[in-house]
Parts: C-alpha cells; structure tokens; sequence
C-alpha cells in the first residue's frame, strides 16, 4: 500500500511521544517541510513550552493554521492494543495517541500548505503556522503568549483555522465557528464549629448554603442565541465536613462552572451570583477564574470557504456549532482575527485505542488546500 | 493538708494510665474496696474491655451507681502544664485525665457506699456498681453487653445513678433525667458524571439534591416536649467532585444525624425523610444507624431523691435537663430502670489540663450517700 504524503507526515508526527509540555520534534519536522517552501521560522520557547511561529509573506490578509503537537497521556499502556506511540493501521483505522487530537490534521495543514505553494507561488498575502506543545496542559506558556509577542510587534491574523477534531459522524459534519465563554468560582460558606447534639451553639454552613445552592441551580442564566446554547451552571465539587458524625463542620466549599454565551458577560454572571448569596446572608469569600471568554465568528468569509471546501470535497452540509470545551481559539479571537474550528472525527479524543479513519486524511487534506485556494489564490 | 477518703481514691484512680479500653487495674481497687464491706464482686470481660458488675444484697429494689474507668486519650502532652497521669492539686483545683470525665465520681461513689453500709449494714434492697472500660470508645463490649447479660438472667435494676459529669457551673446545678435518640443516615445520591461543557449529557448529583437538602434543613420534625427539646437534624458531611474544575461529578455522599425527642421515633424519621427523596424522584442509597434511642426517667423517686440530696448538702436547686450527648445511660434506660446523669461540672471534660474542684469531692460523696440512704436506708 502506498501511503499518502498526510498519512507519511502523520506517522511521523506520533512516533514522537509529545505528551504535554513536551514537543519531542514534532515542531522541527513541521518546520522543516514549511521552511522548503518559503516560510521564515520562528521558534518561541517559553518556559518549558516550545511554540511555533512560520510564516511565509509579510502581507495581509494572513490566513493562519493553528494547533498543537502535544498529546494527553496514554492512561493504562495495557489497555492499548497497540503502543500509543508506535502508530498503526488496523481496518483502515490509524491508532495511536493524537491520531485525532491533533497530529493528523497538523499533517494536514502541512501538506496542504505544500500543494497550495506549488500552485500559487506568489499567493496573496500570507499563509501562517502558530503551533503550541501546551494546548492539553495549563495553557499559559503557549497559544497566548505567542499571541501576546505578535500583538506587541503590531502582528495580525485576519483568518485563523484550528485543527482541532470537530466532527462528529463525518468529515467536515460540524465547524466550530466560536466557543462559550467559561467562569469558574470557588465559594467558601463560614459557619461555625460545632456538635451536632448543640446545634445552637453552631451555624451549619451546609444548612446556610442549602437555599442559594439550590437558586443557582435553578436560575435561568439567559436564553442562549441564534450561535450559543443557553448558558449552564454546573458544580464540580462540594465539600464539608471531618469525617466525624458528630460534628458540624465550620467551613463548606462549592467550586462551580458557568459555560456561557453572548447574552451574558462575565461581570454579569458574578455580580448575579453575588446577588443570590447576598440576599441569603451568607458569611462567604468567593475567588473567580475566568478560564476563558465566548467568542463568535459569525458567517462570512471564513465561514463560507470552510463550507464550500468541504461541500466541494465531501459532499457533507456543515454544521455551525459552538458547544463543547473550550481550544486555544479563545486566545486568538480577541486579537480580532476570524476564528474556526475544522478537524477529524473526535470521538475517540482522550481516550484509549484513540484512532482516526485513514480514509479521512487526504480529503481533510484537501479541504484545507481548498480554503488557501478560496481565500488567499 | 490531710485527703479526705473521696480525694485519695480519686489520685489512686486517676494515676492509672486507663485510656480506653485499657481498664489498667482501676476496677481492682475500686472491687477490692467493695469487697471489703460485702460486695459480690464479677469480673466481665468482653473481647478487650473489662467490666465490673458488684452487689451488695439480693433483694430488690436495686440501687446501681454506673461510670466507666476509661478516659479519652491525652492530646499533645506538651500542652499539659503536669502529666496526665500524675494528678497534680494546684490552686484547689486536682489536675488529670479522667479528674472530670470520670474517676473522681468512681470515687465518691466507692466512697459512699463505704460510709452508708457502716451506716446501714442491713439495708433494704440492694446496691450495685456496673462499671466499663469502653464508654469513650465504641461502646461495644462494655455496658451494654454487662446489661444483656444481666437481662438474660433476668437481673433488674430499679434505679442507677451515671456519674457522668452533668453540672456545669456548680456542683448539681444540672442532672441529666434523659437524653434524646442519635439517629444516623449516610444518603449517596447517584447521578451521571460528565463534562461541565455537556451537561445534557451528565446528570449532576448535588443539582439533583440540593431541593431534597434544602427541605431536609427546613422541616420541623416536632416541637419537643415538656422533657425533650425540639428534634433536630444536621448534615455532617457532603462530598462530591473529584477537584477538577470541568467534571460533573457521578456521586454525592451526605451524612446526617438526628438528635430526636420522645415525641417521634427513629422509625417516623426515617419514613418522613424517605418521602423527601422519594418526592423528588431521587435515585439514592441510604444506610441508617441508630446510635441511641432517647431515653427519660420522669419526676419520681429516683429523680426526688437526688434533687433533695443536692438541696440539702450543697443548698443549689437543681434544673433537669435532656440535652447533650449520648451516655451509657441509653443502654441501661431500655431495661425499665429509672436513670440519671449526676456528677462534677464538665467545662474541662475531654480538653488539655482537666481539672475539677477539689471542693467538690466531698460534697459528691455525700450526695450519693444522702441518695443511697434515701432510697435504702
């Protein structure tokens, strides 16, 4: 069997064991084959993240491919039925850690880049790579500090695709074309120390908290848009007590997510959560982490050369969609630039045995060559 | 300064290192004084705890002092201003584990029973002492094995005085005539576990509970009674999450306890809280633990007899109460005797440097006697 040029560069992208933060070469083999074909590399480590910059012309507009070459650990090895890093074909399958998320559609946008520069040598504009080692980990050395240092030198994007896995049943079935936003809060409720025989001379912070948690809960944040489903709220973790049955705990701690939409902003989420705490009288401390803000990019140029490549590819009617977990597009939607996401199939993502279907290389392939074509011939 | 006799068997008692289970030989010199003056002495040892039933006489009614020789364990022994287990008088105040909580009401006890048989060698009825090694500990193999023991050989007690320490400003200010039932549930809520960005397709447990705790928290169980404080119910512990901020968590885990009064039982809870979970289609396990049933000895002879031995030694009115923790009295109560609590005052019970009046000592003493010869004389 002859393989694919996607497929070689695939194969060579997950012999590299690159789980988060480590690269593991992954960056230099891309480079390597972009710098070929007239793109100025730039590599920006940061810490212990190794990021990369390529970019070939220095006029806009700049179409930019965005992902990552790291990978989430492999879980239980004797659960594979393959080594996770030594990549292989069962039934048209592809396994191996990051076959899905996101080393084929890297190979992808690789070879793409390659045919579209041997067609259009002198293509409009400029064609872009922004390629991180820590998307699956904290994400505070990669996507953000890149996009920090192109901000400072006055460096823009105007159409950015990330190569994450967003189909669901076939090639090109749904795009993301933005993202909730995502808050997470750590409430403390005081109470006071006690024993359950003298509840009087206690303040039970489960028993204080009883009401406001169950009007979060309740509390119908927005509606959601014509692009985001309605915003959620949704407690991780809930903690209280010392194990003892005889005692009421002092302190209670509630950690709580919101995935939310447009219609609200995160101001707005905070100050109506302190509303329903205040209203209740609780003795609280509350600490916010705002892991990431929404972003929409609504049809237009982008949208439509996704679309029209993949119709013209796969026949397949796309899907906007702006549900699921949060990518490092957050990071480059507020730069201004125009973001979307357009991958494999992510139903194995995370997972053990995670695995691709080869068929889908070449036509992702495709697609992403039909989009330069649209945007930048 | 000469001891007086309460005194001196209180130091012999408390220079015994008796941490439960370990008895460490204290009901040896309390049954060799009894011994002395007619007692028939029965060593009960059940598993590691020892037990001390002894009687003096045959017939009936029966007078039984009850207490155990265990003491909770020391805490950091460098907080101590003297050791422990080397009682120490300073300030008129007798220094030790176990001075409060409760040697030195074993004492007064031996005591006063050695000065009222000098008194009244042909007494009416009988005087008994049921004494354990495991009251601060599990309570297993202590009063309530010697109590079924007793039963099966169709041993009554009439009347039983528990030197627990029940004052709490000065000497007899308050006996305990009660204490309410301790009823404990453990609910597991089950849900989905999932991620916070699709939680359509999780069920998340504490969204699930949180109306059923709210209203756990709210409902009025009963209003108490002429004896018993109002039932009250409060959630000890409440676990959920695994820590990460973007999981819903699968399970919820609540534990709680009741504090009830005779004016509903265990059972009436148990269906009462039933229908809670069951209204809000909860899908839970629930285990159940009866840790006491609540148990009162009404205005009566037993309780007349302490009242007026308190009245006139120490001049104090005596309030009754049915508050607080549980005590061995529960164990002893289910068999038809009449019961109380009447002992030292316990501010310092179970904390650093225990201490207790050296004042007090005495007048205990005659208060048991002036009991004893109430009842028996």
């Amino acid at each position: 069997m002859t393989h694919s040029d996607t497929l070689d560069l695939s194969l060579e992208l997950l012999r590299q064991p690159s789980v988060t933060p480590v690269d593991h070469n992954c960056q230099t083999i891309m480079a390597d084959r972009l710098s070929k074909i007239g793109f100025n590399i730039e590599n920006m480590r940061f810490d212990d993240v190794d990021n990369l910059w390529a970019r070939r012309g220095t006029q806009s507009p700049v179409f930019c491919f965005a992902g990552h070459t790291d990978v989430v650990p492999t879980g239980n090895l004797d659960a594979w039925n393959s080594d996770p890093f030594l990549p292989e074909i069962r039934d048209g399958k592809l396994y191996g850690r990051g076959s899905a998320d996101m080393k084929t559609a890297l190979a992808a946008m690789v070879v793409a880049s390659e045919r579209f520069v041997n067609k259009y040598p002198d293509h409009k504009g400029s064609i872009a790579f922004l390629i991180t080692s820590d998307e699956e980990g904290p994400s505070i050395n990669g996507t953000v500090k890149v996009v920090e240092t192109l901000e400072a030198r006055n460096e823009k994007m105007t159409w950015c695709l990330v190569g994450e896995p967003s189909s669901t049943k076939v090639l090109g079935d749904v795009i993301k074309n933005g993202r909730r936003g995502s808050l997470n809060g750590v409430l403390k409720v005081q109470g006071q120390q006690g024993h359950v025989a003298y509840p009087h001379l206690a303040k039970n912070p489960i028993h204080e908290a009883s009401q406001v948690i169950t009007e979060l809960c309740e509390t119908v944040w927005d509606h959601g848009n014509e692009y985001f489903p309605a915003t959620t709220f949704q407690i991780s973790n809930i903690h209280a007590g010392t194990g003892a049955t005889n005692v009421i705990p002092g302190t209670l701690e509630v950690t709580f997510n919101f995935r939310y939409s447009t219609e609200v902003t995160a101001d707005i989420l905070k100050s109506r959560v302190l509303e329903i705490l205040d209203k209740h009288h609780l003795n609280y401390t509350i600490d916010w982490t705002l892991s990431g803000l929404p972003f929409l990019t609504p049809v237009g140029e982008l949208v439509n050369a996704a679309r029209d490549a993949i119709h013209e590819t796969t026949g397949v009617e796309t899907e906007l969609s702006t549900s699921g977990g949060t990518s490092d597009g957050r990071f480059i939607a507020p730069t201004g630039a125009q973001v979307l996401e357009l991958g494999v199939l992510n139903a194995t993502i995370h997972q053990i045995d995670e695995h691709v279907n080869v068929a889908e290389l070449e036509p992702l392939a495709e697609i992403y060559e039909k989009i330069l074509i649209k945007l930048l011939a």
